[in-house]
């Protein structure tokens, strides 16, 4: 299965794109530039020597990336997730879309959950992709600990979607993710309870000098 | 230290009242009536015989116990939450009120978080409250499992507040209750968060077919 990363040039984009390849995926880091992309996939792949990754790397403009994958991971900062979701809405038709992007706010020293009129992120995201199936998840993953591939963790994922055997596949790859647990959390619309997730995690870490603080259901 | 667990007859309320004694508290059951308060402390003490418990339990009105307490818990269901914390306010004047109310709404099979246009409960709370000192805690408890005196676990109990020496007070509560770790998570306002967890544990328990699902952040 070939897992386009878009956007796949930093934050949580570079965990994923690693850890798939280890769990045997192939994937398309995805970028608005193909040389960026190119760059990066190569970078990915120094990351990966010595390991037992079976996924191949590779990389592409973002269009190219969507239309070649059957999964594509919308790995794009908040600020600029809906624009480039309606960019590459045409490639995407008949796709999965993952949807891991959280709308925050920064009030003082805390953050908040800033969602859309739509109800969160992943709904919005769905709207404007209204021919993909769209499903939420890696909300809460820490992006720097993530990358790190000598980090150990053992984190819960909760994965939504309205489309059960989209999700289905998404919970799959979670799970092939050493250290995931993945968890269907419902429909789409419980994206909003998990995006929220995300600010209140960073909040406890800040507040409690801790790092890279995930969830664990228990 | 005393403590009222103002409507504490029910739900969060009976494993608040036992492994608040436990942990070397005095308790006042408060409930509407007297009688019922009297009666549910009585269970209680029934409850923990044979076990160490330090603190004492009684019953009285919700007024009186609110009175005679340091610090009153308001274990009242969502619906009856706000007023009653209107009936109570006068009792309560510069004490140290915890809410761990949650609104929630059922949409199809799933729970949502539905809050107030204050932005949370406990923030409608301390807005009714006005001259008492609001933290939050205990919203993500599974309140079956809290009450099994002979089950264990390992739970994180966010705990919100504006007022930093009441919150202080409410964490040292929280820590000395075996089995949960109170870790500061700002404000009130973030008690926003906090809330919409708790339809999110219950809607992954549902759906994974588990039960009394609380939180580690890990």
């Amino acid at each position: 299965m070939k897992i386009a990363v878009l956007g796949g040039t930093g934050h949580i984009g570079i965990g994923l794109s690693l850890r798939l390849a280890i769990a045997g995926y192939d994937v398309i880091v995805g970028s608005r530039k193909v040389e960026k992309a190119q760059q990066k996939a190569e970078e990915y792949k120094a990351c990966l020597e010595g390991r037992d990754a079976k996924g191949k790397i590779t990389g592409e403009s973002n269009e190219k990336a969507a239309k070649l994958a059957d999964v594509s991971i919308l790995t794009i900062p908040f600020k600029y997730a809906y624009e480039t979701a309606e960019s590459l809405k045409d490639c995407l038709v008949g796709k999965i879309v993952v949807s891991p992007v959280v709308p925050m706010e920064k009030r003082g020293k805390f953050l908040l959950y800033s969602p859309p009129p739509e109800g969160s992120a992943a709904e919005k995201i769905a709207s404007i992709l209204s021919e993909s199936k769209v499903v939420s998840a890696f909300q809460t993953i820490p992006a720097e600990k993530f990358a790190n591939l000598d980090a150990s963790f053992d984190w819960d994922v909760p994965v939504c979607g309205d489309d059960e055997d989209s999700k289905k596949i998404v919970l799959e790859i979670v799970n092939k993710i050493d250290g995931l647990r993945g968890l269907d959390a419902g429909p789409l619309i419980v994206s909003r309870l998990v995006e929220s997730v995300t600010p209140l995690l960073i909040n406890v870490a800040i507040r409690n000098k801790e790092k890279d603080l995930s969830l664990k259901f228990v």
